[in-house]
């Protein structure tokens, strides 16, 4: 798990068992299911999503088994849309691993992906109340759609902040409150408490996706797995791009326009970007989700998983993968 | 609805309002996904999922309206398998209309065909009772399960009779037993009745994808909207070719080892199957599974219903496309 939890053992023995939970699930299917879900599991990052269900359930009185199959289902869930994603972009590595379309072909890529979509709401259904279970698939149809916007706004030089912040919600945030919620919930948290805590999920999910998005300008094959500008070249306009066309003065739409590919292009567009003060402006914005998200943290029950709440937010904000 | 329920007039226009339902779930949505879904719903073909809800459902004491509701989301997970399918075997057309994939690209029938999933489970969740909603997502994991052991059989003319009606039952007849079951249990029917549609559904179901794995030999452009053969070209050996197998003297095997492709090499290919007794003792399997289903219709409460299922299944077996 990429040493992000490495100060925090008991968590990454959760975390462990998190895996394991998968695994089991995968291996009384089939051969093929579970050869595909070890090479994921293998390639998957800080399992940020079961940590929030695990420490969200710490501020109730959880029943660990329980709460770690629910912690397995969401990351079972993260994982399909992942698989799916990359037959999206065609990608061919994540996080420098190959990805499971490009070692298996889309044929698998689908299907894993949609047994584990199946096998989420199956494990979800089996071990959380109903109203999580509804929530779930909710969250999922709002996946999707977020990720249909997403496709159909591409190259699209007239997107507003305000579309794009939907989007992210949807595409991420969603997931990041609803990780927390069900893990308050279950673990019989009050009302007052399990919305506190997906508020806080919420805006730690905008703050994170807004970095992950800057990321993708600034990071290096050796950081984030991915190559450098990766959105620009699907034609996908994150923050930085949408923040510098408002202040544009005609030269990044041209360059935008003539769809940059090249290397010596996309650092060209890249430099434009941050000369007109995309990258600081969306570095202000996730900064403002991730103080919201310290704040909500800095209210909840003094103890361990506050603690690591606090860091594990901060974290997020100057992480450079 | 290809004209198969021109003399059911009623269950016809039962059948447009779940078309309506699935419209309006979509129109909230995306306007991709709003257009997506409108394409799909207009190659869809006679609607038997639904249908076999509503049908059980007048087993008991129905609230229309929320069967409606019910019998939707089972097709939007049916139109979710179709879209994946298409993907995964490239397909150009279904139906003799462009497939989502080919009209829009794989990206959009990946994310179209996870929306339909994650709408499905919402509906489900919203209008049907826990125990079917678990029942669900336990099927989706079963058809995906049996897609990838499809996608893994490849080419090996070691496929046993059994491990292909195991996979024809995860694939076709458990969703089947399914739309009669939820039909039936949300209508109030009781346990034993829920018990019988449900066997009805798994034999009826069994025998329509034999029907359907034999016109994929038989059948013609403009009937099935397929070419012909197309499963040998995929290298997926149905029930004739696994049959044809036991009996052959090594021809049949050194003219599947070519990997047959051509129109005539196929044509060839398929007379080989033919002559080894491959189609007629398919059929005969049809014909006993839609006679173990005739047999559980023959057993339920008389009236409309049952005449109506009755029909169904001698049209399923007699079908040509």
């Amino acid at each position: 798990m990429s040493g992000f939890w490495d100060e925090q053992p008991e968590l990454a023995s959760r975390l462990e068992e998190v895996k394991r939970a998968i695994r089991e699930r995968a291996h009384s299917d089939d051969n093929d299911v579970e050869a595909s879900v070890g090479q994921l599991l293998e390639s998957n990052g800080k399992m940020l999503r079961p940590a929030f269900v695990i420490l969200a359930s710490q501020f109730g009185a959880p029943d660990e088994d329980r709460v770690t199959r629910i912690a397995a289902a969401v990351e079972m869930l993260h994982m399909a849309t992942l698989a799916h994603d990359d037959i999206i972009d065609s990608a061919a590595f994540r996080r420098g691993v190959a990805t499971l379309q490009a070692a298996r072909g889309p044929r698998t890529a689908v299907l894993v992906g949609d047994w584990l979509f199946a096998s989420c709401f199956t494990m979800i259904a089996d071990f959380a109340a109903a109203e999580n279970s509804r929530g779930l698939s909710q969250i999922v149809a709002r996946i999707c759609g977020s990720e249909v916007s997403q496709s159909t706004d591409r190259h699209k030089v007239s997107n507003s902040v305000r579309r794009y912040l939907r989007r992210i919600a949807g595409k991420t945030a969603a997931l990041f409150a609803l990780s927390f919620h069900v893990g308050a919930h279950e673990s019989g948290c009050g009302p007052e408490l399990c919305s506190q805590l997906r508020r806080l999920g919420y805006n730690l999910g905008m703050g994170f996706q807004i970095i992950d998005d800057i990321l993708d300008f600034e990071g290096f094959e050796s950081n984030t797995g991915k190559p450098m500008g990766q959105d620009l070249v699907e034609g996908i306009y994150t923050l930085p791009t949408i923040l510098a066309l408002k202040n544009d003065d005609g030269r990044l739409r041209s360059e935008l326009a003539r769809r940059p590919r090249s290397r010596r292009a996309l650092s060209r567009t890249v430099a434009l970007i941050r000369e007109r003060g995309g990258m600081e402006g969306a570095h202000g914005m996730a900064q403002r989700y991730t103080g919201r998200s310290l704040r909500e943290i800095s209210r909840l029950p003094c103890g361990q998983p506050r603690t690591v709440l606090e860091m594990v937010a901060q974290k997020l904000l100057h992480r450079n993968r």
